[in-house]
């Protein structure tokens, strides 16, 4: 079986080897920018991961797992056009850099090639059918964002209409990544749905992670600024358990916050989080979130394999999740 | 065998059973909005023509005409959002009626829904072959309007490189459509080869058409406003012949009346033609549509099918270049 780190190696190896040099320049070059900015490759290595676990031979996963990236990098793309982003990974985004018709348009491109990759499978597997879960993935994603910026807009968002949110932008390209690798590899139907339900519940308790660490992280380990989704009003987790489970006088003073431009942020995200600690939403919050990777590893412990072969999962998942292994 | 009209009928009912109600309505509603502005379904019609020719059970080739529709309406939302445009077919585009982040996102899933009903073609034809002469289209399509966008900022667009151009934005997809109807239908390799070829052919002369047509045509039959290609500067074949059959004086006066904004638009509009007239550019348009269209038609003679069957094509590419049948 391949490390971790081996399958880093792996899939940045066919990266290169892959890269978009046709013509014209300018639809093609934005795609290797956008590529080349780095990243763990989480998605494309899980996906190779859940090959391996059936198989030695991952390198027949290689296109699926540049599918996956390529139409990670493509949602990237177009949700930084639709969020007016300046910066990806630290680096000016595409339209940015180009401009925004460039940016529309080499998306576009990039999921036309995110199938051309899924016809280069070399393996037994029926093709159309891992581009039907690809497609039902794809088809999550779009609608993930769609209800994200509904969101915005809206007061009356629901915990569950969260949680299905979440599921569709964020972990319903891990799962399908996962479950393509399995079915690749030569995994049975209950094994992929096994897998697929293992990272449909770790993506989930990852971004509920994610919601949690924006207010309470350590700043010297959080990767973004400690409290930026309290300043941009930004209606995580947190604020919709708050919602939730707020008396009245909670949920107007929560509410009244952010509805208000401050200019004292600091004071913003203290208020905002003394709000929260009333309610032991961070608790609250862990408490879902550790219900997720349980339900996650009950599935991967279904999953029909040597438990050893596993462990690899598991403590990917674990260190994902800011846990020692 | 069935009738234009017939299978125009065929279309716009599986079209009607095929409408978007999923969730959230904000993704799906704008694309029930695009897919139902009308237009005479020429591309999904050629596809089903394309299966005819080969098989009377042209409801196998349904789910991928639809494919060519969505395709054809993303690919319209998209370039709407590029270039600004107001309306489409009388209404407000999708980025007007809505927003443009609906305009990108809806498009995107449109896209990814393409390839959901090619999955769904119930015939013996191997569908990931399928997929892939889709996808050498919509690669095509995509870098033809790059190859449009570019083309708008330079000054030394060639002939060779314009018919590239609108190979790729516009015949490909026709020619694909065709080709893809035709396997389906159970063709030979080379069979769905001439018809691409046709298809191809037909597609460039089609354009080079609109191209005269919107110098030359008759106010009252060309559907947009004559002499708009003019007005707006566009790098239109005419303008290319121009630019390379000319002597110096022709050039530099087009390229001046071209880099200058008038308010009379209609002495701009005769100037240009009169320097068409002078180079008898309008011949030499008509000429070189005649050889492509002449190419189309020896490549349908070469198709394998009784001649009375291929009737319904000729006359129907005969109607499109406005020609009595």
């Amino acid at each position: 079986m391949y490390t971790v780190s081996e399958l880093q190696v792996l899939f940045k190896n066919y990266l290169a080897k892959n890269q978009f040099h046709q013509e014209p320049q300018g639809l093609y070059e934005p795609i290797n920018y956008i590529l080349n900015l780095g990243g763990k490759r989480l998605r494309p290595v899980l996906l190779l991961m859940g090959c391996n676990l059936f198989d030695e031979e991952v390198t027949q996963a290689l296109p699926a797992s540049y599918t996956i990236e390529i139409f990670h990098n493509f949602s990237l793309l177009h949700d930084d056009i639709m969020d007016e982003a300046p910066l990806r990974r630290g680096q000016p985004t595409v339209h940015e850099k180009y401009n925004q018709n460039t940016g529309i348009l080499s998306g576009d491109v990039m999921l036309v090639y995110s199938y051309e990759y899924l016809l280069q499978i070399k393996s037994k597997v029926n093709i159309p059918k891992i581009i039907q879960i690809f497609n039902r993935v794809a088809i999550e994603v779009c609608q993930g964002q769609q209800y994200d910026m509904d969101f915005e807009s809206r007061d009356d968002v629901t915990i569950p209409e969260y949680l299905k949110m979440i599921e569709q932008k964020t972990a319903a390209l891990i799962a399908g990544g996962l479950k393509m690798g399995a079915l690749i590899g030569g995994a049975s139907e209950n094994d992929a749905n096994h897998l697929y339900e293992f990272g449909r519940n770790i993506g989930i308790a990852f971004q509920l992670q994610d919601d949690i660490l924006d207010t309470y992280g350590d700043p010297e380990k959080f990767g973004k600024k400690v409290g930026g989704d309290i300043v941009q009003n930004k209606k995580t987790f947190l604020v919709l358990k708050t919602l939730e489970a707020g008396n009245e006088e909670q949920r107007t003073h929560l509410s009244t916050l952010m509805n208000t431009d401050t200019e004292d942020e600091l004071s913003k995200i203290n208020e905002v989080k003394s709000i929260f600690d009333s309610l032991q939403v961070r608790q609250l919050s862990e408490n879902l979130m550790e219900k997720y990777l349980s339900i996650a590893f009950d599935h991967l412990a279904k999953v029909e394999v040597a438990p050893e072969r596993k462990l690899i999962l598991k403590n990917l998942a674990n260190q994902l999740m800011g846990r020692e292994v």
